[in-house]
């Protein structure tokens, strides 16, 4: 079995998504490792939050639910993490974690929601998309894109991959995808790599249109079916993801997405709201 | 056309929402009218809370996504809603919501994203659900259910209709609903009833164990496609939704779900997990 100790030091991962615990307030640093069009990938950003809350002394449960909001681009250099406890029941906790730079403005907000999993009647409704094994399918080639997070993750589609670079689509192309993602140094799947790949799709619009255009997520929400006993146990270096899009209008769209494991496991559920100029 | 000023006036859903404003404090008071198992119906809290944003004298813009984390039971009785507004920039703005009773801790937690919908390239993505008109289409008999805020609410199944009051399934039934959902007494759906209309499905364990179970959300994420002008424009009374679940696991579960207007347009996204003890 992988192991953290093992295959996660010195990850860039790891690197990147540091803190270092203070009274309430934490401290991280920006990563030039994954910077997105102009500021850090928002999946690196997320679980830079996600694992101030796990490292937190007063941390109970698992995370079952994180939202995090966008308010303002985040510049390279070090940032501090207000964390602070909302509410804490018998089995369940509520968390906020305010992302701040030089004393300004909140940059990055977020709330999550933490529980003990307990037992119960289980049920996998949604199934498993259909793809050939991660080993059986082509890397996606990332020489167009310039942009250092993407360089940090293996995708390979199934279905729907972007011809970018191409001309743009005269009208609009599908916003489904179906990929396999991984972390292109193999690191063991936990709930925050997890939680970073749940924003790892590329922005919907450009599958839809075939070109880029200014993009930024405003809102991710992802849900955790897994715990990370239950991560362990799967002891899986990518997922099989699917992605889609509901609507592009005045200036926002949406995207859904699932994560599965290779062994038929849903582990995650996304959403999120994008702004767009197109 | 449907005015607010003609048919909200007096309205229990109206009612049951009021804010007074305060300075960054501001006051509510449950309503008997929307009570659910232990506590207020969640979609009037949600809506309680944004109301009390849109109300807000800095407010700029449509609400285009509202997370609400559920903490703790509210109590019938007045509460205080501490509004605050994290982050403004040129077009766009944060905002979060503590909902608190006596001083005590937080019962109910918020942060919502505000901006202007400029006009832009558009394009809808999903197909709106085949179903009868409103009219059409049968009441669902609600005699069985002992909760006021299901009276205020007119449902009419197009597909999954819950056989309440039935034996429980021996095997998992679906999970998916397509439904009209309607005030009682009619009222022009805004975005505050958008925002109640989203948390208005029956619980999805209802429909695949076909009984209740202890239930109750943790956490709801709706985004809105579509401005106060929009709904205006559209000038409606119900909504034609569509709700489902993707996994029952080690005591929570998800939904899903999307309210259309009768034609055919995407008004709101939804998700939401929800513990139950089964």
């Amino acid at each position: 079995m992988l192991t953290k100790s093992a295959d996660a030091v010195g990850h860039l991962f790891d690197d990147a998504t540091r803190v270092a615990a203070g009274d309430s307030r934490w401290r991280g640093h920006t990563s030039e490792d994954y910077w997105a069009f102009v500021g850090p990938f928002g999946g690196v950003t997320a679980a830079t939050m996600l694992r101030a809350i796990i490292e937190h002394p007063q941390r109970a449960g698992d995370p079952l639910a994180l939202t995090v909001n966008f308010c303002a681009p985040i510049a390279q250099g070090p940032f501090d993490l207000d964390v602070r406890l909302i509410k804490a029941n018998r089995s369940t906790q509520h968390w906020s974690v305010e992302l701040t730079q030089n004393g300004a403005d909140v940059a990055t907000f977020a709330s999550a929601v933490f529980a003990a999993r307990r037992p119960s009647w289980s049920h996998q409704v949604a199934r498993p998309p259909k793809a050939p094994p991660f080993e059986q399918t082509r890397p996606y080639p990332k020489s167009s894109l310039n942009m250092s997070w993407v360089r940090q993750y293996d995708f390979r589609f199934v279905e729907g991959e972007p011809q970018l670079g191409g001309p743009p689509h005269a009208k609009p192309g599908g916003a489904f995808s179906t990929l396999w993602i991984a972390d292109s140094k193999p690191r063991p799947v936990d709930l925050l790599s997890l939680m970073s790949m749940s924003d790892a799709f590329f922005g919907r619009i450009f599958h839809v249109r075939n070109e880029f255009v200014p993009f930024g997520t405003v809102s991710l929400t992802t849900y955790f079916h897994a715990g990370a006993d239950d991560l362990a146990g799967e002891n899986i270096s990518h997922v099989l993801a699917v992605a889609d899009a509901k609507i592009f209008y005045r200036s926002f769209g949406d995207q859904s997405g699932e994560l599965w494991s290779p062994n038929g496991r849903l582990l995650a559920t996304t959403t999120q709201m994008a702004y767009f100029k197109a």
